[in-house]
């Protein structure tokens, strides 16, 4: 699958650059480093650097450039998962089929990894030298997006939400933070304002299409290809899209998201299809 | 005593600033925002941002300018105490009086605060448009600066540290953010290198006075000056100063960071008097 292809190559080059940021560290104690990097490497699908870059590359932009927000972005979704894992929060003691890392360490290493991560992330967004991006980034991960998404997550355990409400919440939750993957690649590619905007609606599009994939393998995955037990959602007396609308009208409403998402590319010619197979996989991925 | 009226002022001019931030804020879930609230408005001394204005005025710098930082500062400082005084860390139940974020609220508020402040510290910093200062305030209170020295603080619960270790445990923990704050002022206020050079030493030497006094606090302090209760390095079986040294030397060795401190200020004039008097304010203060 096209997609996947995708996926994997930037993953790879990512991978690449998140070890060379890691081993450029000077003065982290050593049991720290370990643990920032088992959390990096636990083994994610890279989907934030692969927009960057995809939407850096789509606009003529200089891939290594991007690569740095790219990198910046995975450290701070990865910060998000280590502590929405801590017992306090989800209380989630496998990611990704590995042990999450307050289990693997302790729930202190974890906050302290969760924390020096996010300080990384805009440390290497600094040296990039872009104030838009900084601040991008910062509103996208902060309390009005993706921490106040989490909040509302949590305080949402145990009531029905509407409809309106719950896509807020994910809007917050993850949405804010892969929409502005797309834009961080777009604003560092130098895309002209039409084109950013296209591919804004095109992030906002994919994040809602992937939170109802998400709450739909809770459903219907297995374990063994999701990398962590289903029904958590169900065992949390979470609010999802299929238990709100049913499982039919969550799958209809994904597929609308990636429709939706595709046509906001019509402009780009096929340099996009990488972009297009990516919202199509986003529908029928199992894990 | 003009230290405290210094603080108190700079106190007052940062609350002010750091309430308008809060007010300013937009799509934060209230609850969230409530309880941030709470933790920045918990009553502490704001050295920080008393720092970071001083030494920007010191050198001449727009105080306007400064602010910002100084809010930034105050929030990553407050992130911090929110985080460290959580269960899995410090697990202490009172600060400056008060019951702490996790106790008042619940801990999964308390991380969420925490990594909310951290993201907007770094917001507010990029509206600054000041690259380095952001840069200063990510490396110091990253995981090579403040988080590696929480982590290292956790670690040698138990064990007997040599001086130089328990040094760089202080230089990290709390060292580097008191010593970026005197940079970022100095800083934005465009110091030449030699002042930057000076204020930095100073910095350094503060910080190191701050930590040795903080730590004879817990043995010959009070709880009902101190806001917490003493003896609760003691308790975790924390390295200490006084521990290590005695309580004799401990209180030679701040005595002379303090007159260190105050020798980095001979090439300014009567306008460094308030960083004179702060310098010896650390020594004297009872809580």
């Amino acid at each position: 699958m096209p997609a996947e292809a995708f996926l994997h190559a930037k993953a790879e080059q990512v991978e690449a650059a998140l070890d060379a940021y890691l081993k450029s560290l000077d003065g982290v104690p050593p049991g720290l480093e370990e643990a920032m990097r088992y959390s990096l490497f636990a083994g994610g699908k890279r989907l934030r650097p692969a927009l960057c870059l995809g939407a850096g590359a789509l606009v003529g932009g200089d891939s290594d450039v991007a690569m740095s927000a790219a990198c910046a972005l995975e450290m701070i979704h990865t910060y998000s998962l280590v502590h929405d894992d801590l017992p306090a929060m989800d209380d989630d003691a496998l990611r990704r089929g590995k042990p999450t890392s307050h289990i693997k360490f302790d729930e202190a290493t974890a906050i302290l990894v969760g924390d020096g991560l996010q300080a990384l992330a805009f440390e290497i967004i600094a040296d990039m030298g872009n104030i838009d991006v900084i601040r991008e980034v910062a509103q996208a991960s902060g309390a009005s997006g993706m921490v106040g998404g989490q909040y509302l997550d949590l305080q949402s355990e145990g009531k029905t939400l509407a409809l309106d409400e719950l896509q807020h919440l994910h809007r917050s939750k993850t949405g804010a933070l892969i929409r502005a993957s797309v834009r961080v690649g777009a604003m560092l590619g130098d895309a002209n304002s039409k084109q950013l905007e296209s591919l804004t609606s095109y992030g906002e599009h994919i994040g809602l299409a992937f939170q109802i994939i998400d709450d739909i393998l809770d459903v219907t995955g297995d374990e063994a290809s999701i990398g962590k037990p289903v029904g958590s959602d169900a065992a949390h007396n979470k609010s999802t899209f299929p238990a709100l609308v049913g499982l039919d009208e969550a799958q209809r409403l994904a597929r609308e998201a990636v429709d939706a998402a595709v046509s906001t590319l019509d402009d780009f010619g096929t340099e996009a299809d990488a972009f297009r197979d990516l919202a199509h996989y986003i529908i029928e991925r199992n894990r």
